[in-house]
Parts: C-alpha cells; sequence; structure tokens
C-alpha cells in the first residue's frame, strides 16, 4: 500500500462520490441501456501495463455510471431502501484499511469485540428481549444478508431437533429425517425462506394469509396437526415482521406461544421493519419475539449503515456452534471459550470488519437521528397515501401498520391494467417501481427509499402517477 | 447524504488509514489486549444524541486499535495473506457511494455486466479452460468467499446428482439419497469442505494424502470403488490446488479423469495459490482444471484486491439455477434470459458492486504489475527457504512448489518443543505465525502475507525465529 497514492486516488473517489450525490437528482432513476451494453465499451482482456488512476476515475461516466440504477436516487421507489451514509462509508473505508478477517478472537480482538458490544447496544436500543444480550446465553451476530440469516436460523433448528430426536434413537441420521422435516413460513414471507429450505433440503408448507397478509396461531396449529398426523416433523417456523410484498406482520405473539408448546424454533424476519422499532411508539410490534430464538433486521436497509449488515441474534448461542463447528489447527487458539469465535456463527469463514460501520452510524447520529429518519420516511409515506386517498381512481390495498411502503392499484381496474399501468411507468423511468401479486391482484409498491427523499419528490411521484394513468386511462 | 460531510469526514478517514500504513510497522503485529477489554472502554448502550465525526476518529486509537491485530503488518507471516491496495480501497468507495443491490441484471445493470467482463478477464489471465467464459454456457461470478464457493459447488452437485437419479425414478427424493451421498476431499482439504458437507447433511469421505500431502486418482478410484460395493453414491469431489496447511497440489489431471468417467462434479478449490496463475510460469499447475465443473480463487487473498472477493466459474451455469432459483414477482424482470442474474448464483438474495475493486487493481497495476507482486512473494519465500537450509537446527517440511508458505519446524525436536517455540514466538509479538499438525508432525507456518514486506523483514522473522530457537534451545 503507497499511504501518498491512497489519499491521492482516494480523495478523487471521494470527489466524484460527492459529485454523484449532488447531482443524483439529474439522473434518470432508471438507466436507458440495453443487456451487454458494457461490452463494447471496455477492452476484451485486462490490460498488460498500469494504468493511471485518474484515466479510470476519467472513463466511469461514459461506462459504469451509463448503466447504474440509481438506488439512492429520491425517484427510486423500488423493492425496498438500501441504506447509506457517510459515516458508514467512512466505516467501510477504515475497515478496508485495516483489513483484518476477524473469524476468531485472536485473528483480530477489536473485530469480535465491538460486534459484541454493538449488537448489544441493538438489543437495547430495539427493546428486544434481554435473553439475546451477549451477557447471558445469547448473542448478536451481523451477517451479510436477511438470506443468510434466515439459512443460518434454518440450520441451527435443523441441529436442535436432530439432537433431540437422536437423544431418543442413536440410529437416527438427517438422512432419515429429512424427508419428514417441515418449516412453516406465511405465503408472503421472503423468498428466502424458499432458498433456505431449498439448500437444506427439507419440506417448506407456506400458510395461506389472512385478508391482512397475516398469519395467526389458530392456522399454524392446524397445518402443524395436519403434518404430525402425516407422520411429519414440524421443526421450525420462519415468520415475519413487515413483509416484502406489503408490509405486513405475522401474530408472532399467537405463533410464539403454539412453536413453544410444540417445540418448534422460532425465526424472526423483520429484515425492513427491523429498524423502526428504534422508535418506541413502534416497539409493540415486537410483542411475541420473547418466544423467538433467533431474529433478525438489516440495519442495512432503513438504518443508514451501508449493505451488507444485517443483525442477527440467537437466543441460546450453543446452537450455532452445534451446527457449524469445524475445528482445525490453524484456527485454535486458546481464547475460543472466552469469547465468541465468530466463524462458527455464518456460512462463510472470513469477515469483514463491519461493526465499524455500524458503530460510526450510531455515534454520528445517535439514536435520535435514526428516528427521526424513520420517522420522516413513515410521515412521507402517510403523505402519500393522503393523495391516493383524495383521488377516487386510486385505492389502497392490504393496508398495514404504515412504514415506508405503500400498496395500491387503480380501484377499477383489471390486474392487467395496473400491470400496463406499472411498465408505462418504468418506461416512462422519471420513478421507479415495482409491483408485487398478492392474493390474486397485481399491486404497485411505493416505498420511501433514499436519504434525500423529501416532500416535493413525493409530490412530484404522485404527479407523474397520476399523469401516467390519465393516459392510461384515457386509451382504454 | 451530505456530500461535504461525506468529503470532510471521508479525508479524516483516509488520512488515518494512510497513517496506520506508514506507521504499521512500528505496532506490535499481536495485540495485547485480554478478553473483554473492549466492554469497558465504551459505554454500554448507544449514544442519544449525534457525536462529532472527529471525535470517533480521535477514540480510535485509545479503543479498537488497540485490540487489533495487524494482517498488513509485515510481521504478519499467519493463515494466509489478505489482500489490499489503494486501488482496491477506491473501487468500495465507489461501490458504497454508488450502493446498488446488484441481484439481477434490471437492478443495476452495470453491477451484473461488469462483473460479467473481469471475470471473462481473469479466465484469459489466467489461462483457465474456454469453457469458463461467459459466451459459452459457462461463467463467472465472484462469491463472498472460498467457502462460499465450496458450498455453492456442492449443492450445484447434488443437484444434479438428484437430478439424475429422479430421471431414472422419479419416486427419489432428497431425503432417501441423502445417507448415502459421498463428497470426497484430501485429509488436507480447508475445513470449508467439513463445513460445507455439515451444512448439505451428506457424507464426507476424506482420502488420505501421500507424504507431499497430495491426493491421486488411484486413490479416489479406490474410495470411489469401496463406496460404491456400500451402496453409497460419491458426487463430488472437491480437490485443492494449494492446500492450507502446506500448500500441497491434489493431482487434478488424474483425479480429474476419475471424475468424468465416474460422472462426479469436480471442484477445484485454488482460494490462495490460484492468484499465481497470473504468471505464466506456473499455469503448468492447472493441469487437469479442463475436467472442473468448478473452480475458485480468492483475489482477495494474493491479487490485491481486498476482501472479500471469491472468484468462482461453473463451466455448466444451468446447474447454479437449477440448484437455487426461487422467483417472486417483486424480483422479476424482462431481461432474465439475456443476462445472468447473479442471485441465483449465490446463497444471498443482495449483493455488492465488487467487481468494481476488481476492474480497478487489473487497471491500477495491470497484469504485469500483478505477476510482480506474485514473483516477489515468492522471491522472499525462497529467501527464508534459503536461511532454514544453512541452519542445521532446523528442516523444512512438507516442501511443495514453492508459493509464499514455508513450512518448517526443529529438526530433532518433538511436537512439545516445536509447539513451545511457536508458542514462545507469539509471545515474544514481534512476528505472528500460525501452526499445523500435519502427518502428526507438528509444523510451523511462515507465510509471505504483507504488501510492504521485503527483505529485510524476513531477515528480521528470520533473526526472532534463531533467537527464540536458541532461548528455547538453551533451556531444554
Amino acid at each position: 500500500m503507497d499511504s501518498d497514492q491512497l489519499i491521492l486516488s482516494g480523495q478523487m473517489m471521494l470527489k466524484f462520490v460527492a459529485d454523484y450525490w449532488r447531482t443524483i437528482e439529474n439522473r434518470s432513476v432508471l438507466p436507458s441501456v440495453q443487456p451487454g451494453y458494457l461490452q463494447p465499451l471496455l477492452p476484451s482482456q485486462a490490460p498488460e501495463e498500469p494504468e493511471q488512476f485518474s484515466q479510470i476515475i476519467n472513463d466511469l461516466e461514459s461506462t459504469i455510471m451509463q448503466g447504474v440504477t440509481h438506488w439512492q436516487s429520491p425517484y427510486f421507489y423500488a423493492y425496498y431502501p438500501t441504506a447509506n451514509s457517510y459515516a458508514a462509508i467512512c466505516g467501510d473505508i477504515l475497515s478496508a484499511g485495516i483489513a483484518c478477517v476477524g473469524f476468531s478472537w485472536i485473528a483480530s480482538p477489536s473485530c469480535t469485540e465491538l460486534e459484541v458490544i454493538v449488537m448489544d447496544w441493538l438489543v437495547k436500543a430495539l427493546n428486544l428481549p434481554e435473553f439475546f444480550l451477549s451477557t447471558g446465553n445469547g448473542g448478536g451476530v451481523i451477517q451479510g444478508t436477511a438470506s443468510e440469516a434466515v439459512l443460518v436460523a434454518v440450520l441451527a433448528a435443523r441441529s436442535r431437533v436432530l439432537n433431540r430426536m437422536q437423544e431418543k434413537d442413536s440410529s437416527i441420521t438427517l438422512g432419515k429425517l429429512l424427508d419428514k422435516l417441515v418449516v412453516y413460513c406465511s405465503d408472503q414471507a421472503h423468498s428466502s425462506v424458499d432458498k433456505a429450505v431449498l439448500i437444506v433440503g427439507c419440506k417448506l408448507r407456506k400458510i395461506v394469509s389472512d385478508n391482512n397478509c397475516s398469519i395467526k396461531a389458530d392456522q399454524l396449529e392446524q397445518a402443524i396437526s395436519d403434518d404430525r398426523a402425516k407422520d411429519l416433523i414440524p421443526f421450525c417456523l420462519v415468520a415475519t415482521l413487515g413483509s416484502t410484498p406489503t408490509c405486513a406482520f405475522d401474530d408472532v405473539a399467537g405463533l410464539g406461544k403454539v412453536c413453544q408448546e410444540e417445540n418448534i424454533w422460532l425465526h424472526v424476519d423483520a429484515a425492513y421493519a427491523g429498524s423502526a422499532f428504534i422508535c418506541p411508539e413502534y416497539q409493540y410490534l415486537l410483542n411475541g419475539v420473547e418466544y423467538s430464538d433467533s431474529f433478525n433486521f438489516n440495519p442495512h436497509k432503513w438504518m443508514l449503515v451501508n449493505f451488507d449488515c444485517s443483525a442477527m441474534w440467537i437466543k441460546d448461542r450453543t446452537y450455532f456452534i452445534n451446527a457449524f463447528n469445524v475445528d482445525p489447527l490453524y484456527l485454535k487458539h486458546d481464547y475460543s471459550k472466552v469469547a465468541p469465535d465468530y466463524r462458527h456463527w455464518q456460512i462463510p469463514l472470513g469477515r469483514r470488519f463491519r461493526s465499524l460501520k455500524l458503530w460510526f452510524v450510531l455515534r454520528t447520529y445517535g439514536l435520535s437521528g435514526i428516528r427521526k429518519h424513520i420517522r420522516k420516511h413513515i410521515e412521507l409515506a402517510k403523505l402519500f397515501i393522503s393523495y391516493l386517498e383524495n383521488d377516487k381512481r386510486f385505492e389502497i390495498v392490504f393496508p398495514s401498520i404504515t412504514m415506508g411502503l405503500v400498496c395500491f392499484r387503480l380501484k377499477d381496474g383489471s390486474n392487467e391494467l395496473n400491470e400496463k399501468l406499472l411498465k408505462a411507468l418504468n418506461e416512462d423511468k422519471r420513478i421507479y417501481l415495482v409491483p408485487s401479486m398478492v392474493k390474486q391482484r397485481f399491486i404497485l409498491r411505493l416505498v420511501v427509499c433514499s436519504y434525500l427523499t423529501e416532500v416535493k419528490h413525493i409530490e412530484y411521484a404522485w404527479n407523474i402517477i397520476k399523469e401516467v394513468a390519465t393516459k392510461l386511462l384515457t386509451k382504454t
């Protein structure tokens, strides 16, 4: 590493990014490129000789930036947000500079210890159950994504049920159990549950959600009883607080009680909505989380920490260690009993110093600053709702507790018509939304995503939606 | 995002990192802290109000830096290197600034397309088989770690064997097969194979390596034939080019032929040594890779790209898509047939724009610059070998093709004595090494790791090793 070069090139790079953020509103949120656009713009092989860093920066606009979908644009209303902040970027610069790989305590003590501390901070800030604190049997870990958190939870649950069965009958193997093992989730749960189950290879039973897109205790009880009658083995429920299609909330309190009675692992996925629990007025939504065995939410969605940072907790950390412990000598050290070896808590071995950016963000904004950010987004969503309510052509569908997502459609329109509306909006390219199909209804999702989104942007988005809808309705 | 704040804080952060690199030699490579050191130094909960960014920077030395193991120090000779460079850090700054999540083409076209292009560049630069190029049925993808690459390979192999069995008998389920499925690897293979097999839940058969710590065709053939006689189903071999304990190379050419004949998925893990294939003089080591179904190496180990960046290729990309495809409407788009949807190539859904740092590094150093870096490390390892050869108290053990790792021990010493030597060296804290236990022999591993390592550092390390050994041998 050449320190002078780092300063020189790093400053160029920071300036580029700062300019990007200053001018992001002037860029079309969706690029106009066609697949394969980049190939002709770049050489067909890596350069033999070094190039100037300034040359790379000069090339960016004409190559890379042409094909960027601007997730941080105030005209981006798709998916769910991916968070960002200068504090998080600085945390990443430090993490990249130190460049340690914190798979065990000795591999870099502060990398493990800061993670333990900030994950405890989050337990307190979100008012999560105390058993998730590192001071007891539980603990928190930063995973890359919610998908990894869900997979790791299902694996820990599988390990627990296998151990229990083997205690009764030591001849039982995973193969003998696999076709009987059942994971439950809502038909509204994220595709990461499908993927985790695909990897584990067991059965997934999706419980049909009610009109609020939520699942409840009696449905779960019925499903478990049906499955037990078929000689199946229910072992895990992934409940959702804030689903992807409509931000629906499962009845975790009721479901959790069933899980406890039935000895089923309860994982609660609050990937998006979890950040809102930092506001006391939304903590009632955590009701029932005291039944959970594990929990995750993504600070990288809505808490100003950039991707990747998915916060996960487990009630009893021995289940991680049982599920993942492989211990070669070159990784052994004398401290494994006194500090968590996070390599046993995750799929990868290596890990970056991601707690730095979480620490930087929590300190730079303070809990009050993060609450302000969350509340502002919710207010903007409410503003959009008020626009919809005053236009009879539209209806709000699947209204949930309002977070930053609003689901809507043309009230008297067919799915086909609403699909046309979505397509017309995305071809227009002034704003970007993605749809969802819920209960056979094609719906449009508007999510307040960017840190830069203000009242004027919501007004602007609404005007575009009205304009495109009017054009469409006149045509048809 | 406040652009001015980004510039201001970012520059402070860059300066801190640049100073860190300038003074890294003055720091003890191993910290002196005890487990739990950080807790009393930080508040027990997150601050309510915002703090100044400069305050955070001011706190770093007295808190975080006290507990850092300095992986980038020229006195760090442990594990394997984790790469770094100013170019890679700049790539990460840009990735963090754009902050898109490139799980599909439309989610940010350049994020997918640049990855396709630079992964093709690497195929050509390393002289990997042409079938890995995106222009055919294959393709490359950036995984987070080699652990994920190995897991994903085993899952693709499992999907292939299951499909084949189901073609013959549609009543076959994964559960019925699981207890029969066997993965093979060397007893020298990385713990990531154990972890992948633990997750999949099938059997792992470790083949006893020869005196060079390498496995060969006849041993694999024997193992397969034994297992088939037991009604087991061999379906995957993970071969290693450059093992973790001794940098041993399996006989991939021989093994590959067996895999082809036996219809077994061959995954080649060249996590560390793969970077050396960028030098034509080491490409002969790729002999046999033409039999592989998938291949990975870690640019984040030895190719100046910082963690995480594990490059992986597959011969037939449909196996990824078969293994991982879950397709909800909110992720569907019109382009999925013309560009890879990388979400089907990996465990997580979300992904950062990691190809930027690979692109920056390849351009900033050029292939010639990267070759220079690799060759320099190998020369330094050879220098250390020459020291060992001239001191009769030591022996070089398990000599392999020399990369950056040298394995050695006190020639006439017991395992216990060598363990004492390693312990004394790490308690001394002037340099940091980790051991390995190979063929019942406790060995010391010295790996040239840092970009900053020069002849003088190898001399220094050697002098410390001699000094500590002399002290130890005098005592005993």
